[in-house]
């Protein structure tokens, strides 16, 4: 049995992981949108479905918002709806992706009507945030174009940063705004924002509350994740990430499902450049459950990236160091895989136990029937979904 | 200006491509799909605007058709309906991605249930077959899974050699089965025909009429598919082309538009291996114009595979096997440079006006203001698309 | 602590793991080969170091022999050092890369008598595995072309099966052809054998003892392994594993070290289609040790197949199949997950005290002062490598 | 016939690319080196060899050198004799990557010795470009790790920006830094400056005349590298090309052979954000002729980058702003693929005869005998190459 060692337990007391909305809702690929019964019907539903998550593992605090998709008629509302169910409202992000308008750019479109509109947007973001107390305004820009030639690559960047300028001016002192980037899709040449070093490069001349978001499915293939990490955190401009786990492209399946060794990299990554449970890096998931259920699948996303934070802190960091400085290649990973080889299953469970949680949230959760509750009560209505 | 030599122009004068008429529907991503006026509403608007590919270029003279999208009450009517219009009705697709059933599978799925109405659906395309004068059935099979151990990877591969052969048994003696690959999506963990291997060890256990159809857009990144292409000749089983461009994954852009070199390589094999104008070979189009007008779009689509084929028929075959037999690598490649590096567009003009053709067909089409006619006219009713 | 059930520890007790001899020797890449002290200067010394891995782990009882790089005076002679030493002499590679007459090809060049030489070539091979008692031959062929046009590729396939089939031909009864395929490299733009499906077909055509072989970094980016692994057993055509790990191209690092999920779940599909230990299937390294130690890092190899091999069958194969027949994508996926979450590392530390090796193989091996004394003997002579 | 404007011509006339010393040397892979008569044995016979592609074609006037592998006595010796050859000495190329103490890194390593020796290897390069009048010093570094924990790669940045600033600091007034950066290899985990965005962050934190080199063949499958010259572009930190192309990895094939529509567009995004015969971007070849004669390689090469800029200048700026500015997708692309499809050597040729060069160079060199000439002469010694 792993007894984890208490200066671990304490670093994992602190973890917190954002849950998505639009998780909660149906999801799928251009093919086809699978619906399940009791999909939440609107935000008050899928917070109490996200709720669910936080009260199996203690690790949920907080629900992000996709606006227009959360839009309701009262923030303030949807705030206490949020604590009476146990959570907290989160990152506020904005959506310039499904309006007709934006068919080619928003922040970036040649067009001054559109762009004010997408600042607009963004500016009624920030409106969401001060009711819902959200610090955060995430923007992923799904803006880019499918054919060479059809879009002026350079005249769009010089807007990004005029129109990103103007939003980040509005922010609230105590507010940022995180800029994710993402390799393709739903733009097939070029996407304005494609790599780190454009997100990096764009909120570098914004200031000091402009951070980066890394999405871990939002990389080209092979691409050294945790150096990313790395680096952001060195520069001071990572601000959050949006975990999920990939084969290919942007699969957004459940984070630690396709490689946990990398997750695993990821996280030791965090803790050695000091950005675990830090306040500047939000943990925060983005996924799709295309075809597995919701709420277990979110539980299974926090519990996962929870086994693979403990794994991480059980690096033995000075016997590390000590191999890395001497050049002992096969000492140096045997030390890292060492960690992440040990079984740390048996201390979650004390740790679980001790806090009055479920020694396992699944079953737990499985048992309480919510599942079955929600999809006799939630007959009739629209189910919500990306209405794509 | 480039003169096309006449043993050119007649391989050229004999080359046919499908079309498929879910190009002229709607489509996009999972993040949205785009409507534009005068998108048809049916099957029969559908092949109207197909018609008007082929009456501009003489390059398109059937339509491929999508079961259920293209049921209609007589597929005898609706091929009455084509040729009226010029056109004939040509490979029939089957679809069995959009059905809560499959889910988790049709012709694999675990259950005997699932699996013969999907089998059922395949033998109603054959009836269809009859009806339509088609030659081909068309299989692409959306199925895989998306996490480690969801599915029974093994099980599924003899399941579908089963359901197949049931398939291909109520084949008539002229009609064949095309089985098509794919890389992934959208299933993100595994895909039961995920490449040429897979396709070819399963219709070679078939019979003489299973084929392979090959999609220039559902390989992994880097793949030589005009290495492919040479193999599929070489072995026999080439039955047709899903022709597209990529920059990532499936992006189902115009053919050509990505790496014209590509296009050029692949057809110099097609041309090398005996299958241009064979009537083995199969030559089609599969496209989805997101964001650019669908008519307009398969007009280029056919203009560049024509034009990339008769840059490949230029390529001087004597000077070429002379240079690789010699390992004189730079002539070589020179010899098949100076090909593709040749405009052949003067010739193709010449072509066309010898056909009595515009010289310039998308801005005849353009002038013919039939784009204009149809967003007039085709008011009320649901846009085609994918219905995801 | 994990007790490995007594089914599990016999499947372990039959494991066998072929060791490379040219991974005792220096390796690099093109920029630079690192030498260390002690590196072999013959075969004999090679094989002396390839049975210090046998000796402490238990689990790499044969050789593989690459040849020319192996020749000696007498094989009969190296075979009796091998036994001596506790080892077998296994597969025989053949080398057609480093003679200069095999710049544009071997067994696919233009010019018959090259074709002649290499062929040739692979006949001495069966000789010496006559001498050796080796069962299998295995190619892999080193040929394609860097430049559109500079090679004939479907003549280069025909030529390709002709030398084959001369080969196979000259095959005792109980001798096997094991072709290897790989993507890319030293071949830029076309590689001859660049993927299962050529190895497939070409072995195909040969007869049933030609068999495929299958080196995990031969693959494009994102390619599903374990799904070519349940295929071609399937086929009947899984001959051999060049076991090895990647993140990018065929970089040739320890087994396991890159995605140690990805090798639970080839061993998962390895076991699933009956595969582990069966006579057909070899399992083999082929790494290259650029900046670690040679012995060690082979000790850490077979042991990282050892431990991925243990966690898959772990797997609770009823539950699984239960779970999968039932659509229950996340009980499926947790209970693969729970087998490779497992620590298998105290059962083998029990596997091996009752076969009275050392607990900690790879310690025990350092404490042994091994790499010290043939740093201080093996003075002078050239050190064994590529000779690139 | 295509007749090139004036404008365009005037453009062409300025083009000049720098061609480095080591194409003339032998290259090859880790498998093997293939060497051919008349390679140069010393850096006096690459400068030679190197003479003749400007010769043949106006557009080399330079020549790039690599420190150690083009040390000689006297640099101001090496520098009349490539004056009198019709050459200048151009960038200076770091090698850090060759010497055992650099196993482990140089730049970034742990030990402070062997970052002095390594930091003293640029300084001498900086003296070597006071010799030879050269502007940039170019430093691609070769390091990285193997292992996930082998090396701490937070630190290894840091030590790197402490080392790039001592050398920073050394250079004078007129010359350059400019760090490349490279996906992979030969490092196969984590390499110290894998992307723009961290050659990015490096130099900007040295100041003004640090700059980023880019590479064609340095990224990750799929990278759209315009967006990536457009954005260095916009941050004014362009400095250098290595241009050649690839298929898979860093296959440092001839440029423009691989996908000349690629080197079209990063040459028009050249263009587009005035880096076309800007003093700030030098355009420079890296190449490795492994099976292909190297002069006429090299030809090929310069002749390959000045047609895709002479395609590049005609895509009809107006026009194509102005389809961008309507959203005309179709119109857009037309534009910018009638430059790419305009074939432009008819116009070339008579640029050539303009200047009283061969209308075919690649065919003048051949007829001039020189190839015969240096096998004949240079017999003995030792062929340069890589020395790996």
């Amino acid at each position: 049995m792993t007894n984890l060692a208490s200066d671990v337990l304490d670093r994992l007391e602190a973890q917190a992981i954002e849950l998505p909305s639009w998780a909660f809702g149906n999801s799928g690929t251009r093919f086809k949108v699978f619906g399940t019964p009791g999909t939440p019907r609107d935000p008050y539903e899928k917070i109490a479905d996200a709720a669910q998550v936080h009260r199996y593992t203690a690790l949920a605090p907080k629900v992000a918002l996709h606006i227009p998709w959360d839009r309701v008629d009262s923030f303030a509302d949807l705030r206490r709806h949020a604590e009476e169910h146990g959570v907290e409202l989160g990152t506020v992000n904005s959506n310039t992706f499904q309006d007709d308008d934006y068919k080619f750019g928003a922040l970036t479109h040649e067009d001054e009507r559109i762009r004010r509109k997408a600042i607009d947007h963004h500016l009624e973001c920030i409106d969401v945030m001060h009711e819902t107390g959200s610090r955060d305004l995430k923007i992923w820009l799904a803006e880019g174009s499918n054919y060479p030639g059809q879009a002026d690559m350079r005249g769009r960047q010089d807007r990004l940063h005029e129109s990103l300028s103007e939003i980040y001016g509005r922010l609230g002192e105590s507010q940022r705004l995180v800029l994710e980037y993402k390799f393709f899709e739903p733009a097939f040449y070029h996407t304005d924002v494609p790599d780190w070093g454009t997100s990096y490069a764009q909120v570098a001349a914004l200031g000091d509350r402009a951070m980066v978001c890394l999405d871990t499915g939002h990389h080209a293939p092979g691409t050294n994740i945790e150096f990313i990490v790395m680096q952001l955190l060195r520069l001071g401009k990572l601000g959050s990430f949006d975990f999920n786990s990939r084969f290919y492209a942007d699969d957004d399946l459940i984070v630690g499902a396709a490689d946990p060794f990398q997750l695993f990299r990821i996280l030791f990554e965090v803790i050695r450049g000091g950005g675990l449970n830090h306040p500047d890096v939000s943990f925060m998931l983005d996924q799709c459950h295309n075809v597995e259920d919701k709420i277990p699948g979110q539980i299974r996303s926090v519990l996962n990236v929870q086994e693979m934070t403990a794994r991480a802190l059980l690096v033995d960091a000075e016997a590390l160091r000590s191999a890395q400085a001497a050049g002992d290649v096969l000492e140096a990973n045997r030390v890292f895989m060492d960690a992440f080889y040990t079984d740390v299953r048996p201390g979650l469970v004390e740790w679980r136990r001790s806090r009055g949680l479920p020694a396992d949230p699944e079953r737990a959760f499985a048992d309480s029937g919510y599942l079955a509750a929600i999809a006799e009560e939630r007959v009739g209505g629209v189910q919500a979904g990306w209405g794509a």
